[in-house]
């Protein structure tokens, strides 16, 4: 296809309108509502419109999209074909581990499997493009989606950016089979936003912007995802559908980014209520004018832009430039050739949730899980007489928010895991609501545990507590299922907790009365068995936290690679009192980034150097021996971090650098090395250049952020040297 | 005094020694500690350093500070005087009420007056400067020195600033009698940093800096405060202390401040451990090019600047400036005429803490108590059985941090104030313990609720709970007088609680139980008699809060000027789930900004302006009839707010723009008018310009920032019109 001939053929009006996003069920041909997320009020769009759009957002099943692209076509005056996106965000109908979860595998390869196969059942499905991944770094769990992010760490993020992008896309998204595009969001920094209130402010100096939130969109980019969605909400005054300087200046003329941007659902109207635009032509003219290609649901581009075109605001190439784009991905997702591209309905039937699938996904639960705490009661004899307690004990609610294909009905529950894997018939006492208990639920939860050597209590939040929307200004398990777990202590001590839940929690109130805790999180399709072979034992956990867990939401924000400040808090000398330090609980979170405990036991030693010096082009190994002590082999992570110790501007007191998955037998020693380079340690100065500056760095290698063993070494530039 | 001549008969050794403050105590003549607040190890200094200091930190009473004058005269080879400086921060031996508490009287008339009260008995002991005002602006009640601030307002803040500067420094610091130069700090932005705790890092984007954090410094300048100290704190990454940027480009260059720029205390050597200097000799360099003339108690400055100097780092002409600022200073005070300046030994038994004083220390406090509940059960009957119930019912610790100079010994406690007050005797039941409660106290307690007609339940935090290194994670009242509140409520609902703190809290366990709460803060020396005329009704409440109460710490930061966002939460559409709310609790704050209640009520009506258009420099006249509905007479303190509704970048939605407090008899109505200029409406843009921009404006007027009537004008620029 010529694009430039195409777009020749185009009327203005049409050029506009293939700007424009519509959900499906406003298409010919639909039949299915997809899951609305923003204000939507009347339009007052007209059908030539939704004929002449550009893309479609959601759309489930490749009847449905089949259905609606076949319609397209024959009302499309130029026969172009529409752009089908969706949120497949952790799997399409096999629902894996939601994102946080996920990344605590620290698995890249498992993360670009479970997108792989999204990618799969999407493709299949007929859809083009998904609106992931969501890379926004967060530090705040009262913010319901840092569910659907990958934690605190800029290099983690990154590299888990990476790998999701690569299991969408494949090697190449134009010649990879049952590939879909990637689209990276929120740009930018909308795990930033204040108070962890949904859609609030977000303010930061652009160098914190550039050095901790911009890297993981950087990475996505780099691995060649396809389009950009903007941020809801504003950087420095500035929304981000209309901040010219971040989506143009930076992400189009710094980083050469090509590819489509999209607004966030109705955002491009949204600069009115956030009062950077009076009216909605306004609001066209600024998010035009600052780059963005498509208006999702919102119609401020089909109602103004031939107006602005016509005054001279806008240049009719402006309104080119965005159609180019927008044409020029279907031409590389093969759209005017085949229109369906992977759209199978027949092999759909096979490929989606098929048992395949289904493995990975208890696999990637089984990953992801973190094992908070253990005084040695897990894992649980198969023999044992177990009792099954709680809201989550039956509960089909285990996929998460959006997991809007996935089908609760198709759920493996807890109870089904356990009764599974373990031998002996459990007992089971469902509360059928996370917020209130029935005090006949409470009596028989009481019968059960007074009668088992062990209770499993399934504590958590149901999936609408947490996700887009779901802001929580308290994050501890609400009281009632606290009073549950005090009840059942009063009369059986042996608790292991199991959490389902979306974001960190405040655990205060929980690990007093509990043995062992294991953070579940929404563990997806397959969840139930994957917990079930946790408790028992046979899967050793390795998930590594990604994201703190304050001690209490006082704390917030908690994180690990924070700054030293010019009072630290000097542990030996806890009660001097002018240190950067609360007076009424500690600085440290509860559980920090890297942490999480597993049935081996892993020491590490011989820690050392390659060199004690650095130079610029060069690498530095760094080695450790992790030896498991345990009698149970299993799987560790090892984390390296580094501490450059003085900067032009402050640096943090870690910063993840490298990380190794590594499975030991028993008694068995591995010595795992790793490569240091200067290019790792480069960051971003006052002046928002990036380089390494000559000087001492400690390297850390350890099992979590704050357990850890050292080493020290310059970084010194050859050109400088005596 | 010629400066310059001074200065070219000071060896190089001597110039350095100028820029060195140490503490009184290790002073010739010294017999007094003060308060010491940084960690102060060996500062490997001589004893012919501290001869040759330009300055000395603290020091007690006229006698001390005489002795450490004398003395350092017989040794300083130049006979250069000493400049005496210490924090007096609200009264000197006279306490008034904290600042925060101060500033809910929305009166810069009184502020002055009480910073005036303070300065005299200051001066007359010797005191040359203090270290105040304190205007950092602050949104986080985590954070201890919130007590010390003015609260979340850019605009009060500024008035505020000024009208300490006025009262510390007189007409004219030169000529003014009993005048003591001010001391701005902390530049910049301390107020800012991360989960409110101390010392910690704060990032935001400069316009931030510039539009809500730095006019309140700007404003105590413009008020010709003498001195500026730096934060302990970073502002994106580099350490106040050592900010060239900040304390140099902008603070000297752009703002044309020619006064002494000091550091906080040990805050040049922090340089070290906040990483951005390698040792003691970076810290210097990195100080002494910020442009910090004095370092306050660590010692970089006289153990490296000369060896800096030397190897032509830092230019001579670099320590000649700082030298010569001091020296200038010196000059203003008349020290080098007489350097006790206003000292008198005999003068200070008459002044300090004076009755004069002291009654408007009482009159401060009642300005600044501010009612926050009332059923009705206040004003109480001065002939009722009132019992008077608490760990402050006889405490004397009323004076808050930083009250040094202050005898707890002197105090009116709550008890002697309303035996003072009320006819008839009061049954009194006092804990001693904030944290903890003897049974014999909860018995004694319980009988005198059950036997009285109104509990007064004095509670709070003690004084050491909020204050420099006073942080909070959780800011409720300690759990035991919660239960103790309860206890009582139990076997007597009649219960006005006085709350005694230095902080916002969270009341969420306290509003259910009490009829009333009255928010006495810190009150200072005068406070008993305060407090209980205050409950009689003597003195009719006026005070407003100057920062908002949250409903509970997961909501932080919560405060009045803040944005729409483009999600704004719908009140009349609660349960729309995709606006920018909390799930499980509320946006507002329980109490906002400005809000107060008083025995009157008053009654907003008649907004009118002068015109609907303001033109450039034009004044636009909003005038209000406010009318005392009640039988009692009372003060209203008028609040104006505007809201630019669109901006370059996101307006706040409410800014406080002017304020006025007036006395209004029973039913009578006054017309109160307020002048709104185009230089009122001025923000920061982007390119950190300040300007005002044409369009829609709303004009809000009432008695709190949630609490108001409302109107439209446009600013229209007279050359643009058509």
């Amino acid at each position: 296809m010529d694009i430039d001939a195409l777009l020749k053929q185009m009327t203005l009006d049409e050029k506009i309108d293939q700007l424009m996003q519509l959900a499906a069920f406003l298409f010919d041909g639909a039949s299915h509502e997809g899951e609305i997320t923003g204000p939507l009020s009347d339009l007052g769009i007209s059908s030539q419109t939704i004929h002449n759009s550009g893309s479609v957002l959601g759309g489930s099943g490749a009847a449905e999209i089949k259905r609606i692209q076949e319609a397209h076509l024959t009302t499309n005056r130029l026969n172009i074909p529409l752009l089908i996106m969706a949120d497949i965000i952790h799997g399409y109908k096999t629902i894996f581990p939601h994102n946080l979860a996920l990344s605590c595998s620290f698995d890249p390869e498992l993360v670009e499997e479970t997108a792989r196969i999204a990618a799969k059942e999407a493709a299949v499905s007929g859809i083009h493009v998904t609106f992931a991944p969501m890379v926004d770094l967060v530090r705040d769990p009262r913010w319901g989606r840092v569910m659907e992010s990958t934690g605190e760490d800029p290099y983690l993020n990154s590299e888990l950016a990476r790998a999701f992008v690569r299991g969408f896309q494949g090697q190449d998204i134009q010649t990879s089979k049952d590939s879909v595009a990637a689209c990276v969001k929120h740009f930018a920094a909308y795990g930033a936003i204040e108070a962890g209130r949904d859609y609030n402010t977000v303010n930061m100096s652009e160098r914190e912007l550039r050095e901790v939130y911009l890297p993981g969109y950087k990475a996505a980019l780099d691995e060649n995802a396809q389009m950009v969605m903007t941020a809801f909400n504003t950087i420095d005054g500035k929304p981000c559908s209309g901040n010219k300087a971040l989506m143009r200046n930076l992400l189009r003329d710094e980083w050469g980014f090509n590819g489509v941007v999209i607004s966030d659902w109705g955002s491009i109207r949204e600069l009115i209520p956030h009062g950077v635009a009076e009216n909605e032509k306004e609001a066209a003219a600024l998010a035009i004018e600052a780059g963005v290609d498509i208006e999702m649901m919102t119609s401020t581009y089909v109602s103004h832009l031939k107006e602005l075109i016509k005054e001279g605001t806008i240049e009719e190439s402006r309104i080119d430039e965005s159609v180019r784009r927008i044409l020029k991905l279907k031409q590389t997702l093969g759209l005017f050739e085949n229109p369906y591209r992977f759209l199978d309905e027949d092999k759909a039937k096979d490929v989606i949730f098929s048992e395949e699938h289904r493995l990975v996904a208890r696999r990637a639960a089984e990953e992801s899980i973190v094992l908070l705490e253990n005084d040695g009661i897990l894992p649980i004899n198969k023999g044992d007489d177990v009792g099954l307690i709680g809201p989550f004990a039956e509960s089909q609610d285990l996929l998460g928010p959006w997991s809007w294909i996935g089908d609760k009905n198709d759920v493996e529950t807890l109870a089904m895991g356990i009764k599974k894997v373990f031998s002996k018939p459990i007992s089971i006492s469902s509360i059928q609501s996370v917020h209130a208990i029935e005090q006949e639920e409470l009596v028989s939860a009481i019968e059960v545990a007074k009668k088992v050597d062990t209770v499993i209590l399934a504590l958590g939040e149901s999936s609408d507590m947490s996700g887009e929307g779901g802001s929580r200004s308290k994050i501890d398990l609400p009281e009632i299922q606290l009073e549950l777990l005090k009840k059942i202590h009063e009369v059986n001590n042996n608790i292991v907790v199991v959490l389902i839940n979306g974001r960190p929690l405040d655990l205060t109130h929980v690990t007093p009365f509990a043995k062992a805790i294991v953070e579940a999180w929404f563990p997806g399709s397959s969840g139930g068995t994957a917990i079930a072979r946790i408790l028992s034992g046979d899967k050793n956990p390795s998930a590594k936290l990604t994201m703190s867990f304050p001690d209490t939401v006082g704390q917030i924000p908690v994180y690990y690679n924070h700054h030293n400040t010019g009072r630290p808090l000097d542990h030996n000398n806890p009660h001097n009192r002018y240190v950067s330090k609360f007076i009424d609980g500690p600085n440290m979170p509860r559980y920090p980034f890297g942490y999480g405990l597993s049935y081996s036991s892993f020491e590490y030693s011989e820690l050392e150097l390659s060199q004690s010096v650095l130079r610029d082009s060069k690498t530095l190994y760094v080695s450790v021996k992790v030896k498991n002590t345990k009698e149970r082999s299993g799987d560790e992570i090892v984390q390296l971090y580094t501490r450059d110790h003085v900067g032009e501007v402050v640096r943090p007191l870690k910063e993840l650098k490298a990380f190794k998955k590594i499975h030991l037998e028993s008694e068995e020693s591995k010595t795992v090395t790793f490569a240091v380079t200067e290019e790792m340690l480069r960051y971003t100065h006052s002046d928002l250049t990036c380089y390494t500056d000559p000087g001492e760095f400690t390297v850390f290698v350890g099992t979590s952020s704050a357990n850890t063993i050292e080493a020290s070494f310059k970084y010194q530039i050859e050109s400088e040297e005596k």
